[in-house]
């Protein structure tokens, strides 16, 4: 056995390390959530036993608590990723996870493009919906100009919020506005609907009209307007996150208020939402004093906010979207002709959604090593078989979710050759009569993406041949050629002990049924879905 | 002049005051919204001279402005009711406006109705909707058993969230689980999707099938929980107010992560919203020595929140929907034997929309005394007249209404005889030759829920039949019988210098525009919509 890396493991907070734990009681392997309390947790808890072992997934530390006895296994890596103290992860939303910028930052690199690339190109809408997280905003061109179509460019990353205003709304001259944005008259940066909670994080302005003279957009990004406060004027920035103000709405059939500061921050002071709209400032109640400190922070913002040099400004055309985040980014407008014609249409949607949709995009964007694998290499005939390696292994993975594998075997099943590709011996060799162990090669590479539960089947598919050749009556003879051939090059049929020893095994059954699902897939007439079919269930099964 | 109570306004914050100016200039008579922006006033703003008036509305202070002579009226009601440091209103989500409880504060006292008596019935509905704010739930029984009906209950407050787990959600068995709510273990107290941000602020739950052995509810009142834990070990409630905690969750299509505290403060410090659910929480990136006072603190919080004192147990039962503030109820469930069914549907919703509801239900009460002028007094015969009183003043909002009017023109034409009722001398005497001057009165008593947009024209219509009378030809003849006669007892045909009078009054154009509406509404076959028709018009008209 080869000398193992230790790891200082004491340097870890103990309730940290237990809460951690991977194991299969700790957490629902399926859908990854805790299956204990915390309180259940043992108050004296401490490490009895610390072993280094080397796991298929590759070297891990083995604890064994002391007083219950539970044994947990961590992956070297994921403690060294995950060490107290190291660089802090975040959820995106506040602002030193942003690209702060004022106009002039963005000239020549606008967040945009158009829609028929976004819709067609994953890697376009990754980049587009990281720069609504990152710059707080992008825009679409060629978006048809249909009514309701700002709903399907919702849909691409989030779900739509219904207010009072609708699912959607028009923004254009009314005759009897509830509210000035369905006028003409000049509009100054601001944030929309400050009165709710929680207020809507993104909205979305779809240009179906433009003709007027006026009307035109503009964008100040309000985290460096915050950033700019807090340097220049430091009281005025600790006033207006510290007072709560009253926002208010009411028509006819709506009465909202919402009481927040004009900059949210997070208990670590960081900036994480700007609210910010003259319009809807309701009466403050507060001591005379603090009312005039508010007040006077309050312009010194209201009159930075308006520097020339912070406003982004945008003409939208028809088909134009413009998606921007609502907690972050003010939006203003000029005035513009009465008689012209502006419209509109709008709704809203939310943050969460939205990073969701990015994080699985990228997800695939991981996988692309595997997808290239099927595209390319395994596009090549397959040893001996009437169909491709991938052909054969798309068949394997379409068998197993026909049968109602649970996810893990059918990626199993779908992956199970991917090792006549990775290891140093190729699969040409194996048919020349040297075993390439592409079971243990394709494990090997697949603990890349995904633990155990895949990567076990993968590791024992083979040994899973030469069981099923010992143990069941007619399996050798139903076997293609090539398969009776390689058999031979991959140790024969199982001796007794083996077979012992095999059926012993945790994974053995997962093996054998990712094994069957094997020598099913080399039909050429059989169902064939593409790689990119089993891309949700792959993402799911990444480790985390 | 009577003598006019004096105030001291140079008390208020000269910007606050300017900010709170009602005038048409300042703010838009219709949307309510302000329609200037605070860095645009003088930076030496002060009050030059100041008055004390007699308003239609009662005494104001009338204030003029230096540099920039402004002009803005106060009533002396709304000064005193807004004076800098009297009590804060607040939005009702923080602690300090809820009714905090432990199980046994709710005996025999639990905020339940039936389905039928919520849906007839604007009392009850607003009082379950308080219910919610105030005490965190409300449980509905009698809710038809049919699948989707959750909606139906959520549309009576406000809009759905939907989320990756669709608009709506099962709650049952599942076969492949995403989540451990579909499977029949037992989940202690929590709160739902805290990795969602914004988090959903409302969940339903509408339970079709009960079964099973076990799956018995609980809810814990989180800000009871909070409070409790301030109270008993206030380093802990600190440490979990201050700090982040990564909350995950990730299926196949979804990968969702917010970082926030277990237990949210506002910039006051009061508790606005807990976040708890041991499940979901992801790893704690921070120094060692934080972690450890984290998870003491996290512990200590997670046994509190397990007392069996704080715990309220409901099983719910076919037909029951439990909706509850999901930032502040936690919820749990039994374990439940697998074989048995169980079966409730949910959907998440948000609390800003069920706060307007309720506002709005609440300002139909306040008109609740007109709505009974209509339906007792108002129901009697109308003086001479071949319809009643309130048929000939719902005759006449009905007419403004179809003839495009605006609201306070509407609701003039509407309310313009209500002061038959209101004044010392009936309209019975009047038509015994006794002027009731029920223009007047009538205008005093709508002064108490509307402004002068509203009450000018109800004061001048009968002056608009005198100034009618004497300007156009004809007119006098087509009035009614009665009307004829009582012109002579309000004062007869306008003289010449009366004419010039009336026609310069600021209100004499929308006084003749009623009048005519009044004059035209006496026809017992015309559309007489019911007084509840008027009501979100005439709630939009409500003084703020």
């Amino acid at each position: 056995m080869p000398a193992l890396p230790t790891f200082p493991i004491d340097d870890f907070p103990v309730m940290w390390l237990r809460d951690n734990c991977p194991c299969a009681d700790c957490r629902d392997p399926r859908s990854g959530q805790k299956l204990f309390q915390i309180s259940a947790l043992p108050a004296a808890l401490r490490l009895d036993t610390v072993t280094h072992t080397d796991e298929a997934e590759g070297p891990a530390v083995e604890v064994i608590w002391a007083p219950d006895g539970h044994r947990s296994t961590y992956p070297l890596t994921w403690l060294e990723a995950n060490r107290p103290g190291g660089p802090a992860t975040g959820d995106r939303r506040t602002d030193d996870r942003k690209e702060l910028w004022k106009a002039g930052d963005l000239t020549g690199r606008l967040p945009q493009a158009g829609w028929d690339e976004y819709l067609g190109e994953p890697g376009v809408r990754a980049r587009m919906l990281d720069s609504v997280l990152r710059l707080g905003f992008m825009l679409l061109s060629g978006v048809p100009e249909r009514e309701g179509q700002v709903f399907d460019v919702a849909e691409t990353f989030g779900y739509v919020r219904e207010t009072n205003y609708g699912k959607l709304f028009d923004v254009r001259v009314e005759p009897d506005p509830n509210n000035l944005a369905f006028t003409s008259a000049r509009i100054t940066p601001h944030t929309d609907n400050p009165y709710r909670d929680p207020v809507p994080t993104i909205q979305l302005l779809h240009c179906l009209v433009n003709d007027a003279d006026g009307g035109d957009s503009g964008l100040v990004d309000g985290f460096a307007a915050a950033a700019l406060l807090r340097e220049e004027d430091p009281e005025a920035f600790d006033v207006l996150t510290r007072t709560p103000v009253p926002f208010v709405f009411r028509d006819a059939g709506t009465e909202l208020r919402a009481d927040r500061p004009l900059i949210g921050t997070d208990p670590l002071g960081r900036v994480r939402e700007v609210r910010f709209n003259n319009r809807s400032i309701g009466t403050l109640r507060l001591p005379a004093a603090e009312v005039e400190a508010f007040y006077a922070a309050y312009r010194t913002f209201a009159e930075l906010l308006l520097r020339p040099e912070l406003q982004l400004d945008l003409r939208l055309s028809p088909g134009d979207c413009l998606v921007f985040d609502n907690t972050r980014l003010l939006h203003a407008r000029t005035a513009f002709a009465q008689d012209g014609a502006r419209h509109l249409q709008g709704c809203y949607a939310d943050l969460d959604g939205l990073a969701s949709t990015l994080a699985v995009l990228r997800r695939a964007d991981t996988l692309e090593p595997l997808a290239q694998l099927f595209a390319g290499p395994g596009s090549a005939e397959y040893l001996g078989e009437s169909v491709s390696m991938a052909e054969h292994m798309l068949q394997a993975g379409a068998r197993a979710e026909a049968d109602g594998a649970p996810p893990h075997l059918v990626a199993g099943a779908l992956l199970h050759d991917v090792g006549h590709f990775a290891g140093a011996v190729t699969g040409h060799e194996l048919m020349s009569g040297t075993d390439n162990r592409h079971s243990h090669s394709g494990a090997d590479l697949l603990a890349r993406w995904f633990g155990p539960a895949v990567t076990d089947p993968v590791r024992l598919h083979v040994a899973a041949k030469r069981y099923l050749c010992a143990v069941e009556p007619g399996y050798h003879n139903r076997l293609s050629e090539a398969s009776q051939y390689t058999l031979r090059v991959q140790g024969g049929v199982m001796s007794p002990a083996q077979v012992a020893q095999f059926a012993a095994l945790p994974g053995a059954a997962d093996a054998v049924a990712v094994r069957r699902w094997d020598d099913e897939a080399k039909d050429p007439d059989a169902p064939t879905p593409p790689f990119e079919h089993f891309l949700p269930l792959l993402t799911a099964l990444l480790r985390g």
